[in-house]
């Protein structure tokens, strides 16, 4: 499903995306990302080498005090085991009553009902931010009525694809960055949805927030991309470029839709 | 135990090997692998360096719907916890009513008699193949009768050591690839047998994708250690070498027993 | 909480450092690891580049006999899920019975007050080996003397930080080596801990092996954070260097506090 966004969107400055970084890389948040397995170790260590301070327990008896505790939240549905069906809905009503960002990732919910089926009860929780891509968004809503529904309660949609379009109630965003070698390394989106919810931690405007961070993590794709030799050395080289991004990597590449 | 495979063994072309790895990469097969949490994101990678699509999920609820819908299916019994116990036999079934082909690596098979018993059960399903070591070996089958029933039945056996055994009820094969480094690096056996899998999901000869997939692993497993500094620096390397491996690179190195 | 080790503390030789990574490079250990699922790959690679022998399973139907035929175990509390909980008492059990040495890292006991009562369970099995930071040390004990009572049955505490403590009924060390790029690596001290048990089961001495294991981790990574371009060519150098490291190296980085 395309979401359709009107012709006219909203720019995005280079300096903006950069003093937003910065901003994550002043303040340390903690982000609690409930992940599949899959892509913990290189959620961790993209959220380490932006500046954020990653948690990863998904032991329903732990994960109020560490969602409470936390900046922001994400949730990705990759490998959805009982544990992480039990433990979800705790951890987004710790976040939510404590006021903190939460992000969904409803990774491969066309491959599974039951899936889909959780990943649409979540949805029902208002979070402020979902990222899926085209074909995920096809399995989850019907209508582009109802993805309106649900941006009209707050949420903001970063559907990722060729484009990468932003949508929530107020400024909507394209954007063009990234590179095709990222496809080639396993949980580069699920990270990306973690790049995502600690740029929701220090900014309010959460599709601001999602296009800067999206932007961010697609530039340093693309920088390490040029330095890889293919999708191994990719890993070492997006991490380094992610930690050391400067304000002249983003002015030069930042690419609108 | 050793499979003792006759002197007169079939030839591997090296034009053979090749034109599987192009198969694989132009098809672009899932592979869903319930692999034990240490493997899992190395195998991901490994999957997506050679130009197939790995699915993880061990939610016995979703994985019915993720094997019937992918091309091949990898068991690995590594961190065989309650969950993959009960999903294994239910992701199992789904391959095998979609006729897919199913692969399974009895890791440590020869550490827990629990293990050892589950993996026994597990061969009784006539699997397309077994990937093990000698030590693996020796713990499920008393005798070789044991496993010649299973190859009569249509299993094929990939028996991993210094010198690499396939034996099927078609052609048997004995290859020399591979580099020590490889062992000092976790995982690259069980993600070998993932590499096995979607080889085996593009050629029906399960015999002969077992023995194109193992050496195109181990020749890159080659390629990358002469190009590394130590067990770190071969984890990218061998990502990068499986990536771009050329029909030269195989030629070149192809070594039968 | 500080461990306020009086000022006269032992003085480590390069060649005993030395002598013991020679140990555990030709006895090659077998080190089972209860470790969240986080650090698990990363882990397992470590131990693989030092010399030692990974396992990682968290069956409670297969640890019995992983604990018990593996010559060191360690318990790492991240990510401490159900299956764990279960796990954890009867691998301890079954290591202390076999005589092995039993390490525990209680990961952010700080964060989860559920954590940090099970992990006051573990220390009362008397562990030989604690590694700790000292926020996690705070929410461990509430008075120097809970600790002191640990120590006189044995417990050696390692407890990490700009300045390493190692306190036991013998001899105690403070160590200043490491960097700070280490900390935007995930799981660099869980697997420190790790390289910890791997030296505990080759050297009676705990407070020495725990001393020589953490300096040849820290002069390791600070060697390879000078190769590092950030935090992603970090891990790739940090195992290379641990593969290869000379007595050259400890010789001419190790530092006292």
């Amino acid at each position: 499903m395309s979401l359709s966004i009107a012709a006219s969107t909203q720019d995005l400055s280079p300096e903006t995306v950069f003093s937003l970084l910065e901003r994550v890389r002043s303040k340390r948040p903690r982000v609690h990302a409930i992940t599949n397995t899959v892509a913990q170790g290189f959620t961790a260590n993209v959220l380490l080498a932006l500046g954020a301070v990653p948690s990863m327990t998904i032991a329903p008896e732990e994960v109020q005090s560490f969602a409470a505790s936390a900046d922001a939240l994400l949730i990705n549905l990759g490998t959805l085991d009982n544990s992480r069906r039990l433990t979800i809905p705790i951890a987004i009503d710790a976040a939510k009553e404590a006021g903190r960002p939460v992000a969904i990732d409803p990774v491969f919910a066309d491959r599974s009902p039951q899936r889909c089926a959780y990943a649409k009860e979540l949805l029902q929780t208002r979070p402020s931010l979902v990222r899926a891509n085209e074909t995920e968004m096809a399995a989850l809503f019907d209508t582009r009525a109802d993805v309106d529904a649900l941006i009209s309660e707050g949420t903001v949609f970063a559907v990722t694809g060729e484009e990468d379009q932003i949508e929530g109630r107020g400024d909507d965003y394209r954007l063009r960055n990234g590179h095709p070698l990222l496809a080639r390394v396993t949980a580069t989106g699920c990270a990306g949805g973690a790049v995502l919810a600690a740029f929701a931690s220090v900014e309010p405007d959460t599709a601001l927030a999602a296009a800067s961070g999206l932007s961010v993590f697609n530039i340093a794709g693309e920088i390490a991309a040029s330095r890889s030799g293919g999708p191994g050395s990719l890993v070492a080289e997006l991490l380094d470029t992610l930690y050391s991004l400067t304000a002249r990597d983003i002015e030069s590449r930042l690419q609108m839709g």
